[in-house]
């Protein structure tokens, strides 16, 4: 295989399982090449990357060490996406009263789910997430690709608990979206006490859900290291959580004049 | 930016987005390079994923043609997948009771989600589906990942008509798994009369939400080209869908001696 031809391999390798610690080794026994040629192979691959700003590849040495890739986006390209979401939200035919809009298009949108991952990815990526935690519907798309991104697995509160789940453990909370006091559920099987948590949830308004989920996680010890929301709604101004990251900002939708304020996080990074 | 370089970013362009089209243009811009470098180029990524597995470019020419990326998954890789699946599935910590196993870990994890994607994208990718469909909620991930690898949007049918989903369809069906009447529905805006739709779900038993998933969507005139299944049960023998395709047959789940009986289905492709 010629240079041009492992670079290649090496780069489609690596970002098609970000966070994940490939050995040089790896690559060496892959094309049969020697070591000190992956290592230059890496080194274009690296620089290739961050020249279109694609992402970053990571080498760590030592025993343990290994060649890895870590998602990026630009602040440049952030924005526009974040402008590109606006665009979409502001349509008026989304308004469905009582504030809510209709974002289901948006939130299932699997190349939407994977830019605004990689957002995620990028603010999240040291803060050392273990698991990355979800509460059924919305926002399991962008969750199952922020975990993606961060290479862990994926734990998705369920609003019921079922059969399929196994054991248990059940809260109620007080939902402010829907006015009244919900039951979130989780398997006993899906935590591991101790470990550190990321949240991702398609929407916020009072906080009342990502509490929640806090709350009946935090029942096993798990430690929420931060929370990602794609909109969060500008009212109430007083949340339940105060330490949230936000993709998007909701502020008034008026059902008469059919505006809807959204607005981007520019202080997202 | 020198010929390797190049022939990586492409790759990491194309591979990032699979299944959507490039002009040779777009690249000749993004590089300052000349049509006849970027045709060489291409020639070099084309053999360079085709010599690992990695999936496949192609080009079409003419005045609608470009250049996309095509993911692949061979038998030998596919077969590996299905077994390391049945390996996990054979754990009799897995049984909960009522022939029910355990399986939210694995429908929840990116990474088998994205592999399994690979393999309903290879299966599927000339069926023209426009749409990927799924039912709440443990199929959600590997439909996410199978929308992205085909470059469609996603419908996902919700068991309860939200408000956030504005007017609903709903219909019941009787499900075998819960030997109940249930309840599914789908927005309206989610909907486009006329076009094709892949089916993707996590488990079948008899059918039931298959058939459901089916009904709903016909009453839309929307046509089903195929059904992707993780495991389905061999039993019953005869379900209410005839044209599936699974990538594991579960049979046997035996709580006295614990012992799952689950297999690959070897002819998938």
């Amino acid at each position: 295989m010629k240079r041009a031809e492992r670079v290649a391999a090496i780069i489609k390798i690596l970002s098609e399982t970000p966070n994940k610690s490939y050995s040089l080794n790896y690559f060496c026994k892959l094309f049969g090449a020697a070591k000190s040629s992956i290592s230059e192979d890496l080194q274009t691959a690296r620089q290739t990357l961050q020249s279109v700003n694609l992402g970053i590849i990571q080498t760590t040495s030592g025993a343990g060490g290994g060649v890895k890739y870590i998602p990026y986006i630009s602040d440049q390209d952030c924005a526009l996406l974040q402008e590109e979401l606006c665009e979409k939200l502001r349509d008026s035919s989304r308004i469905l009263g009582g504030g809510f809009l209709y974002t289901s298009d948006i939130m299932f949108d699997s190349n939407v789910a994977r830019q605004v991952a990689t957002v995620f990815a990028r603010k999240f990526q040291d803060y050392k997430a273990e698991y990355v935690a979800t509460i059924e519907t919305k926002g399991i798309p962008i969750a199952t690709m922020t975990a993606h991104m961060l290479n862990v697995p994926m734990i998705v509160i369920r609003r019921e608990s079922k059969i399929s789940e196994g054991s248990t453990l059940s809260i109620n909370y007080f939902s402010g979206s829907s006015d009244r006091v919900q039951k979130m559920s989780v398997s006993k099987r899906a935590v591991v006490p101790g470990s550190k948590v990321l949240i991702i949830d398609d929407f916020m308004r009072a906080g009342g859900s990502v509490k929640g989920i806090k709350d009946i996680l935090g029942e096993f010890d798990m430690e929420i290291v931060g929370t990602g929301i794609v909109i969060a709604s500008t009212e109430p101004d007083k949340k339940k959580i105060q330490d949230y990251c936000t993709l998007l900002y909701l502020g008034k939708v008026d059902e008469n004049t059919k505006e809807i304020e959204v607005y981007s996080n520019c202080q997202i990074f």
